[in-house]
């Protein structure tokens, strides 16, 4: 070993390869299962591929619209933030473990629990971490969590990692994506703990009914199992259909309520998330589920104590025409999505997004020659027409797709004509 | 189940306690070794005690001073933060993996890294993160990392949560908290994978030389391991000893780097920190440590989007005056803890602290009457003089206490004094 005279840095005779450390296949494997991982492989094929003459790329394939001015954050959330950060109280570790009794009213407002008691208070959390927390509390030896099949591969990811077995039952595309309570009791045994319900839904932008729900409930109480609802995609519905709450069924079935600033103030890179439990019955309590909770807060990372500390002021100032406008747009871009979807050949769209961000398609490949299949059709759709959208299979349904229609109108139009355009280009000859 | 008519939440008949779900012990059993965990453990105490007779409380068992005017983070680093959140432009999802070439060259310079060459560029992570990605990372069956003792439990939390087994080797008090290298070899089989080594130490106060941190290099070399360089406390000395970044050695085991925003710049709140790997012989890329890293950032949360956008302003603007001045001090506080600690009675503090926030002490029982251990020391010490330090056994060494000087030195100096009268009131009577 050698210290050079320039620079302090240390030279060595080269290394041997024998070291004891080798690859993670299995979290090598995970990359498959991930929204981003596969996005990112899109894309890289886009601009491999010489990104489609120019045009500018349309994304439909992620559900952050912040970068659009017209679904840019209320300027009173940035002042919120602002302020908190500038007041310098809030540079040091927080508690993260409960709330003032104000922000807790806020908050299991903002949930939609207007005239709930909740028990205990919200804790804030780092948003995904949210789902990370959940899974990390229920894991044991054997243990397994029902997942909704389409649904959001993260908590496979973190079941999985957790040493968890996840299994799927179905969305019924022909019944408005409602859960198929029979399959789930079909799947479920005396080591399941938890179905996880996304309401209003990603991918399949379902809104469920207040009977549906009960059924729900009514099915966890009879299997012994709670419910994890997450609902980060609370109140953005644009159709006949309330969001109602699953923790109005916290008596049945105990409920874990997981919300988040991200896409209802849409500043998804603000990472601030929250816990509720619905519990009136103080199961939870009991089975130790809510100290575990309040454990692992103990050894993972917090949201930016500034952001937190805004939260007082954000709610109190966040005005209901924001929202409303967002709610507008998702409305007139779920109508433009609907209409021009059913107009595109080769693509059926089972169901009209009443919430959420985004629609589930169905590609019939019959139709189409020179695709393999719903991988091959996004990343050739990337090159040859600059828009992005995500195979069906990063949500457990191969050949389908998940269309994000949130995104400011005139590109959403221009993005699904081009759309409309791959698919009759790439259609077979009529025979 | 019946709809109440007033507020739309249900009522259900009386749930019967036969859930699947049961308590996690094992992460029940975490909350124990948490720094979190005990400190809020004790001002429980505290309060309920009554509090030390209403005298202001000296918190000197956390390492964030944060809340100290004199440790006010300074108003470039505020502004930039501030910039990039009314920018508007960061308030979407990041892509979190890699940086632009120009941030990449700050964060290297701000590690310490002044003119050497990074493979490959840094990655932002939440900074507690790095440590949970570290570990995930080389998790396998079987898989061993060693751990200081003392040392910071948060590894220990990580790596047996993500099923590894933590080992521990011993920093040696009258060495300065040298690494004992022998122990390492000793310890060390084909199933260790890593060496942590976290200089500036938390929570001994140490500051490696040049000589040593080349010993541990080849050793982990000569095991075929790697080392995880816990630098935090980068660039926070104030003794002879300058900092010198493991990074260096990087050739002859190759190193990955964690560093972070939280103790330079004064804002642990902000939860921005880093990895770097230190690997010129392209070890990690053969052995895929690099892709797993960058795979892991697909399932795991980021740091604020804004904070991250705010880096190249925040580094570019920061001043060394503000830097020097905490380290001024920093200085003077080290100073009065090792003139105090030295006349305070049944404590005794082996090594002064040449860096970092803290400093070790060992307890000697035998001096005081009524005290069971250091647990029972600490408890007592906040009930009665207000005052908070960190049992010892929460850093692996029972009958020691972790005593945090960077609060500001009026406030220090009362509570030593505080300390000292502790100490002298249960002092068993001269024989």
């Amino acid at each position: 070993m050698e210290k050079s005279a320039s620079n302090g840095e240390v030279t060595a005779v080269p290394i041997p390869d024998s070291w004891n450390f080798e690859p993670n296949e299995r979290l090598l494997g995970l990359m498959s299962l991930s929204v981003r991982g596969v996005l990112a492989r899109i894309k890289a094929e886009m601009v491999a591929g010489g990104g489609g003459g120019g045009r500018p790329v349309i994304p439909m394939g992620h559900g952050d619209p912040s970068a659009f001015p017209c679904f840019r954050a209320a300027p009173e959330a940035v002042d919120a933030v602002a302020g908190a950060l500038q007041s310098g109280e809030y540079n040091s570790y927080s508690t993260c473990v409960g709330l003032e009794p104000a922000h807790s009213t806020g908050l299991s407002r903002a949930q939609g629990h207007n005239k709930q008691k909740l028990n205990p208070a919200p804790a804030l959390c780092v948003q995904s971490l949210a789902i990370e927390i959940v899974c990390s509390v229920l894991a044991r030896p054997g243990a397994n969590i029902l997942l909704p099949r389409p649904g959001y591969k993260f908590y496979e990811a973190r079941a999985v990692f957790n040493g968890m077995e996840a299994r799927y039952f179905d969305l019924l595309p022909e019944k408005d994506w409602e859960v198929d309570t029979d399959g789930v009791q079909a799947l479920a045994d005396k080591n399941t703990v938890a179905i996880v319900i996304i309401n209003p839904g990603n991918p399949c932008g379902n809104v469920y009914s207040y009977e549906h729900l009960a059924k729900v409930a009514e099915t966890a109480r009879k299997l012994g199992i709670f419910v994890i609802a997450d609902e980060v995609y609370a109140h953005l519905t644009f159709g006949e259909r309330k969001f109602v709450p699953m923790g109005v069924f916290g008596a049945v079935a105990p409920v874990i309520t997981l919300g988040s600033l991200s896409k209802r103030w849409l500043v998804p890179g603000w990472w601030l998330g929250w816990i509720v439990t619905n519990d009136p019955s103080g199961v939870f309590q009991r089975t130790k589920v809510a100290a575990s909770i309040r454990t692992y807060h103990y050894i993972c990372s917090d949201p930016t104590t500034f952001v937190q500390g805004a939260v007082p002021n954000l709610l109190e100032n966040s005005k209901e025409e924001f929202f409303q406008k967002t709610i507008k747009i998702l409305k007139e871009s779920a109508d433009i999505c609907w209409e021009k979807l059913n107009g595109t050949n080769a693509i059926t769209c089972p169901s009209k997004p009443m919430g959420s961000m985004f629609v589930m398609v169905k590609l019939d490949l019959s139709c189409l020659q020179d695709i393999k299949d719903d991988m091959d059709f996004c990343c050739r759709l990337a090159k040859e027409e600059s828009v992005v959208v995500l195979p069906g299979r990063v949500v457990g349904c191969k050949d389908w797709l998940r269309i994000t229609f949130a995104i400011d109108p005139p590109s959403l139009e221009d993005g699904l004509d081009r759309l409309k355009s791959f698919c009759l280009r790439h259609s077979k000859p009529a025979q």
